[in-house]
C-alpha cells in the first residue's frame, strides 16, 4: 500500500473550457481542504460530491481560481485511494497555478502513469488492464479504442487466467507424481503434459495470431496517397476525413507542419504520410523532393494510387504502376462522376480486380468499397469479428512467444521421455511468462518501466 | 430563457487521462439517463453528485466507455440550467464517441461560447464577465489570468455600474428640470452636468489608461531575440523558459514548426518570435532569410539584443546597434561568468543605462534585472500595482472611447449654453455605451458575434 499523496493534471493541456488536477492518496482531502474556500469544509464533504468554491493561496488568502472540487473516497475511486479532483478554468495558467499550490501543500508530483500504477498495486486492476489504459488514451480509431477498453476491463486477463490455472493444475499433478517414478505413472504424466500443454499452446498461438491485426489497430496503417497533381488526392483525403472530421481537424498539431494525419476508415486507423513531396514528383525535379517521396513510399504499409477516370493514363502513372507492382497497393480510380477517358486494361494486368476501386471523392461515392478493399487487404475481410481481444502490446507478444516456446519444449521433452522434473521447469516457465502479462510475479523495476510510458495524470 | 439542450467537449483535445462532455439545458438529465448504465438512475441522482457507470448505445446496448457522470441542477451550475458532465477516458476517441451518442439522443451541438452565452442570458453573469471567460482560457501568464479572472468575477462591471448610476441620476435630474426653463434652474442643471460628466469622464479615462497595459497582459509582448550566433540567444531563451518551463514545453503545438513560443517573465507574457532567420543573418546571405529577419524585427514590440561579454564588439553587432537605436531595445550582455572582453562605451552611447542588463544565462544570474528592465519599459515599473482591473478587450476600449467623447460633448454643450434637451442626448449616449460593456441594451447579433470567438464547450 502506498503512503504518500500525489497530484497531476489529468486533462490534455491546451485551450478548453475546463481542466482537472487529480490528487490521490491517504492525505488527499486533508491537504486540499486548507486551499479550498467554500461553504463546505472539504473534510466534511460526502464521497462522490461536487463542491463549488475557490482555490486560495493559504499564505496570503489570494484567490487562484474559481473551481469545482470532487471528492471520491477510496476504495470507490480510480486508484482505490481517496481522490480529490479540482476542476479549474481551462487553458494552461489556471491549472498550472492550482497544481503548483497543491504541490506546495506537501503533495508530491505524480510520475507518469502513477495513478494507474496505484490502481494496480492496490489490486483494483491487473497489469494487462493497466497497460490497456495507455492504449485507451492513444487510440486513434473507435475500433482500437474498443479493443483497449475491453482489455482495460479485463478481456485479455480473462483468457490468460484459465490457461495459467490449467498449467498450475498440471504442475500439481506432476509434483504429486514426481516421487513415484514407476513406469506407468511416468507415462500417464507424460501424456497429461502433452495434452494440457498442447491445449494451452493452441490458445497462446490463437492469441499471437491477433498480434499483427492488433498492432495495426493500435498504431494505424501507414498510408501514402500517390498520384498525379490533378488526380484528386486532396479530395480523396477530404472524403476520408469527412467520415471522422472531428478526429482529423481537432487534434492539436495535425497541421500542415506535421508530417502525418490520422483518419479512421470504418474503424481502421490510417496514418497518412505527408506526400507533399510525392505530389510534386512529376513537376519538380528537386532531388530532395524525390528522395522524400521515395522514403514515404518505402515506409508505407499501404499505398493508395489515385488515377483520374477523366483522363487517359499518363506516362508518369504508367511508371508508377510498374514500380508499385507487388506492393500493397489499392488503385483508386477517382472522378467517376465525369466521362471515362481512362483505359484500365494496363492497370488490370498488374493488379487484381479487388485492388481496383472506383470512386467519386467529390460525390462521396465508392468510399465504402474502398473501406472494404482496405479491410480485406489487412484483415482478410474479417475485421467485423465480434471478439475484440487483440494482443497488441509488444511486451505481451514477447511473453506469449516465450510461453509458446516453453510449452513446445515441455511437449518435445515429454515425447522424448526426458525426466519429469526437468520438464517441470519448462511448464513452470510458461506459467510464469503468462503470469507476467497479468502482473503476477513482476519485479519492481519492470513495473516502473511499464508505467513510465504513461502520460502524466493517469 | 433558452429551450433546447446543448452539448460539447469541455476539455482540451489531446492526450490526457480524462476528457469531459458537457451537456446543458432543460432536458440534460432526461436525455443522458437512457445512455447511462449504472446502479443509479440519473433521473434520481441528487444535484452535485458524481455517478459511476458506462455510456451505452441504447440501440444495441454496446458499451461505449466507462465514465463518471456529474449532475448539477440549475440554477446552481455554470449556465444556471441543468448541467450533466460526462467524464470519459482521455484521448480523442472516447470523448468523440460519447459526444456522438449524446448528439444522436436529441441534444444539439453547442455553438462556440454557447454555454457562457446561456450563463449571460440566464442572468448569472453580465457581458463583461462573460467576455472575460475567453481571456481566462487564452491567458498566457499568471497576471493575465488573474486580470481575466477578476473581470470574470465582475471587477470591471463593478467600476462601470456606479458610473452608469451617476449618469442615470443626472438624466433624471435633467428630465425633471427640462420643463422649467427658468434661468437659474438651467444654470444649476448645466453645472450639475459639468460636474457629474466630469467625474464620470475622469473615471472612464482612468480605465482607458489601463488599456495599453491590458492589451500587453492579454496578448503578450511580441519579442525578438537577436544577436550573433555565439552570443547565447538559445541559452537566454532557456533561462527565460526555466521560470515557467511547463508553460513553454507543454502547450501542444509550440514545437519548432510553430513560429512563436510563449514565456512568462514575472507575470509579463512574452511572445518570442522565431528568429531562426535572424540567427543566421550574418552567416547566410540568402535573401529569404534576411527578409524574414527584417520582418520579425519590424513586428517586434521588444527587441532583446544579446551581446557576448567574452568577446569584443563585432562589426555585425555595431551595425545592429546603429540600426536599432530608437527602437524598444534591451541590450542583454550575456556570459558575465566569463572574462570581460566587451567594451560597452559604444553601447552606452546609444542606449540608456537602464536598457543595458548584464546576465549569465548559463548561471541564471541577472534574469531578475532583465525582468525589471522589461517591466520598466512597458509598465513604467508599475506592474506591481494591486488593482488588477485592466481594460483589454477591443470592444470595451472602443465603447469607453465613445462614452468619453459623448461626455466631452455634453460638457462642451453645457458650457456653451446649448438647450438641455439636446445635451440630454449625449448623456444618454454615454450611459448606453457604458451599458453595452456590461451587456445592457445589447442586440442579438452583437451577442452572436461576441460569443462566436469562444472555443467549443464553453
Amino acid at each position: 500500500m502506498t503512503e504518500d499523496t500525489i497530484a497531476a493534471v489529468a486533462t490534455a493541456l491546451g485551450e478548453g473550457s475546463i481542466a482537472v488536477v487529480r490528487v490521490s492518496g491517504p492525505e488527499a482531502v486533508e491537504r486540499i481542504a486548507p486551499l479550498f474556500r467554500s461553504k463546505t469544509d472539504l473534510r466534511e464533504a460526502k464521497t462522490h460530491t461536487v463542491n463549488y468554491g475557490w482555490i486560495v493561496d493559504p499564505a496570503d488568502g489570494a484567490v487562484v481560481d474559481e473551481v469545482l472540487v470532487t471528492v471520491m473516497k477510496g476504495p470507490r475511486s480510480f486508484t482505490a485511494e481517496d481522490v480529490v479532483e479540482i476542476s479549474t478554468h481551462g487553458g494552461i495558467v489556471a491549472v498550472q497555478s492550482v497544481l503548483e499550490l497543491v504541490l506546495r501543500s506537501g503533495v508530491r508530483m505524480a510520475e507518469p502513469g502513477e495513478f494507474t500504477k496505484r490502481a494496480f498495486l492496490n489490486g483494483r486492476i491487473d497489469l494487462a488492464q493497466a497497460e490497456a489504459v495507455i492504449d485507451l488514451i492513444r487510440s486513434k480509431s473507435n475500433r482500437a479504442f474498443q479493443v483497449a477498453r475491453r482489455q482495460s476491463e479485463g478481456a485479455l486477463s480473462k483468457k490468460i487466467v484459465p490457461l495459467r490455472r490449467q498449467l498450475i493444475e498440471l504442475l500439481a499433478h506432476v509434483e504429486v507424481n514426481i516421487d513415484y517414478p514407476e513406469h506407468d505413472v511416468a507415462e500417464m504424466t507424460a501424456s497429461a503434459i502433452t495434452e494440457t500443454c498442447g491445449k494451452v499452446l493452441e490458445a497462446v498461438r490463437g492469441l499471437l495470431k491477433t498480434a499483427a491485426e492488433g498492432k495495426i489497430l493500435r498504431e494505424g496503417i501507414v498510408t501514402a496517397i500517390v498520384g498525379r497533381p490533378n488526380a484528386g488526392k486532396s479530395s480523396l483525403l477530404n472524403a476520408l476525413a469527412q467520415d471522422n472530421k472531428a478526429i482529423v481537424t481537432d487534434i492539436p498539431g495535425t497541421t500542415r507542419d506535421i508530417v502525418e494525419e490520422s483518419v479512421s476508415l470504418s474503424g481502421i486507423p490510417l496514418r497518412l504520410l505527408d506526400t507533399a513531396g510525392i505530389r510534386e514528383t512529376s513537376d519538380v525535379v528537386e532531388r530532395i523532393g524525390v528522395e522524400r517521396s521515395r522514403g514515404a513510399l518505402n515506409e508505407a504499409d499501404l499505398i493508395l494510387l489515385v488515377l483520374n477516370h477523366n483522363e487517359p493514363l499518363h506516362e508518369d502513372e504508367r511508371r508508377l504502376l510498374e514500380e508499385l507492382e507487388g506492393r500493397p497497393v489499392i488503385v483508386v480510380v477517382n472522378k467517376i462522376d465525369l466521362p471515362g477517358r481512362l483505359e484500365l486494361d494496363e492497370v488490370r494486368s498488374r493488379f487484381e480486380a479487388e485492388r481496383i476501386v472506383e470512386i467519386s471523392a467529390k460525390e462521396g461515392t465508392g468510399i465504402e468499397a474502398l473501406e472494404r478493399a482496405v479491410s480485406k487487404l489487412f484483415f482478410g475481410g474479417s475485421i467485423e469479428s465480434e471478439d475484440l481481444t487483440y494482443v497488441s502490446n509488444a511486451r505481451h507478444i514477447s511473453l506469449l512467444h516465450g510461453a509458446a516456446k516453453s510449452l513446445q519444449d515441455a511437449m518435445g521433452a515429454a515425447e522424448e521421455g526426458i525426466p519429469i522434473d526437468l520438464i517441470q521447469i519448462d511448464i513452470a516457465a510458461a506459467w510464469e511468462q503468462l503470469g507476467e502479462i497479468v502482473g503476477d510475479s513482476v519485479g519492481e523495476s519492470l513495473l516502473d518501466q511499464i508505467f513510465s510510458q504513461f502520460c502524466l495524470g493517469k
